[in-house]
């Protein structure tokens, strides 16, 4: 790599439930130190899932960082080294109540990665079966179904801005739209 | 909101030079309490560069947290109350020597609701002068002009990954196919 940092030395600051800071002093190409601010995650994964009546499964759940509800696919984090595919199926049955018997891998990202090492896994199913969901007593959420059509409406009127929702619906789009053709 | 979290008590952890962490701990609706890791981050702005020749600009640029070299749109943190808009534009002189005449808003992402308030706001310009750039003397990157076909290509193979700029190229997808019908 033409421009990789070297790392001094590393500390944790804080080592908490859902994420880690740590922060590395590194050498840059120009011979300068400085210090970088790491998030460290273990990472997600989340799912499109497409109903057989043509519409999406969202959760609607409220977010303290933005203090807002947000419409999102069902996610969840993954556990110490464990399969991102073996997370999202346990999530989908937690979460929505749904076994997937077929689940197909649309890519990852990273999503801001100046500063997280956050991989977000991304899945799409349309064949699972209904079972009985059973979500944490912490958890609160709502399930929705949307149309696809409405689910693109509310996307194209910034009503979706969840980056994993958004990266699924668009990498999933002409899949999605050809079922109307 | 049907599932908001009263905050009860709040506690900067650290606060740094890109980022704050937070810990509040709330009120859930059965009763409980429980702590929230928060990533306060001052927000972002990120602009696909459309060139006459039907290429976009990207930088490519190494980023500690994956140890990696990657692939992004141009973009930048927001200065404190800054306008979006005016931080593409100085990053867009900065990053890739260019000076936008009209720039358009093309949405906004929360890359990762579950622990950050990050905002990243979109655009997209083909109408620009150009300028000379004017990197940070601790800033490495290069940039590079890839034809619209062959970023497609990559982000087909999994080599974009970056949230932000999967989002611009997606959403601006038709448009830039247009141009080869």
């Amino acid at each position: 790599m033409k421009y990789s940092e070297r790392t001094i030395s590393s500390e944790y600051l804080y080592q908490g439930r859902i994420l880690k800071l740590r922060r590395d002093l590194v050498l840059l190409q120009n011979g300068k130190n400085v210090f970088r601010e790491i998030i460290e995650h273990k990472g997600a994964a989340a799912c499109l899932v497409l109903t057989p009546e043509n519409k999406l499964i969202f959760v609607r759940q409220y977010r303290h960082p933005y203090k807002e509800e947000i419409l999102e696919f069902p996610a969840g984090r993954l556990e110490k080294d464990e399969e991102p595919e073996k997370t999202i199926i346990r999530e989908l049955q937690e979460e929505v109540g749904i076994k997937p018997l077929k689940i197909e891998k649309i890519g990852r990202i990273y999503p801001s990665p100046g500063y997280t090492d956050e991989i977000i896994h991304l899945y799409f199913t349309e064949n699972y079966q209904n079972f009985i969901s059973s979500l944490d007593e912490d958890e609160f959420l709502d399930t929705l179904e949307i149309p696809i059509k409405e689910a693109f409406n509310l996307l194209e009127e910034g009503k979706i801005v969840d980056s994993k929702t958004i990266v699924l619906l668009l990498k999933c789009k002409d899949r999605l739209l050809g079922r109307f053709k």
